[in-house]
């Protein structure tokens, strides 16, 4: 294809690898590599090899961090009595972007999907039952994606806690701010409607 | 940003260091790399490495190659009596895309822009110009993009050419294949119908 140039055909490859990189973005950002001088593409390489070998996943509530336990967990500012459940790493990143929650997180690292044969026991629910023992825990919000799976993930956990007399929330479903209510969907429309609030 | 997580955010600051990269994306591309096992990122960080290292200027028609001479220089059955001079190794691979041009290329590597401080001095044309002394050169396709940079690199480049006495000719301009008339810019529509043909 790259005029049968091979390490430009690799490069291009590996772009075109990245989720939601297609064949013609690839070629642009390989282009761009190869127009840069060869510190950008080292630094380039050192930041993905660092980031892979130095970062695993927080002893606590499994997220992503370089240290043994994250700084979420190690702030001892943070309410330890609420754990907000998330099903991936940039989820945690999500809700810390809005600056409201000043809980904890557990990342399950996916939800049950039986078909794609992701079981409860791949999932890190074993950690987060062993947190659970501590009785300073007054609440879990689950917070997995509002989809089949996220549901599902969040009953099955919601059966697994309540009988311990823990607290298990869902977060709230409703038009998103700032949107359209002729672009909502009918299932979207129907939950803000039957979750509504007086004013 | 990131939580804190340095490799991660150094990570994420390379990604939207390519062209047309927002932050979202370079945050979905980041966690991407993380999520997968390492020898993802480390052959990523090699391509890159390898690429950038090994890929240099062809010594003819100054095209990206990893070897001294590029493919299509190196091969004696495209004819060397036309040269289609463009602007970017990437516009080579558009080229060679369509199966239509059996001569071969030089690029100059940027168009004359001297607000952007890119004098003709700073463009591959020292090299074009040595190319011409060769008496089997028939014709120059000027192939520059259609920007009022491209068109005043063709015809500068025109200029120097023709009293050489080498035939000098431009991409032909009109409505692109499958395009919409009633979404063809007027210059478009003018240059399609001042070039129009006989059927």
């Amino acid at each position: 294809m790259a005029n049968g140039i091979i390490p430009l055909n690799e490069l291009i490859s590996q772009f075109e690898r990245l989720p939601g990189i297609g064949k013609k973005t690839a070629q642009r950002l390989a282009f761009s590599i190869l127009e840069q001088p060869p510190e950008v593409a080292e630094k380039f390489a050192e930041a993905l090899v660092n980031a892979r070998r130095k970062i695993h996943f927080c002893g606590v509530c499994q997220g992503l961090t370089d240290k043994e336990v994250c700084d979420i967990c190690a702030d001892t500012r943070r309410d330890r009595s609420v754990i907000c459940v998330v099903a991936e790493p940039r989820d945690v990143m999500a809700f810390e972007r809005t600056r409201e929650f000043a809980g904890v997180y557990h990342v399950l690292h996916g939800v049950i999907s039986p078909l794609d044969g992701i079981t409860p026991d791949r999932l890190r629910i074993k950690e987060l039952m062993a947190r659970l023992s501590d009785s300073e825990i007054k609440e879990i919000i689950m917070a997995t994606n509002p989809t089949v799976e996220g549901e599902a993930t969040a009953s099955y956990l919601s059966r697994l806690i309540k009988p311990m007399g823990i607290k298990v929330t869902r977060l709230a479903y409703g038009i998103p701010v700032g949107g359209d209510l002729e672009y909502a969907d009918e299932f979207t429309l129907a939950r803000a409607l039957e979750g509504r609030n007086e004013i």
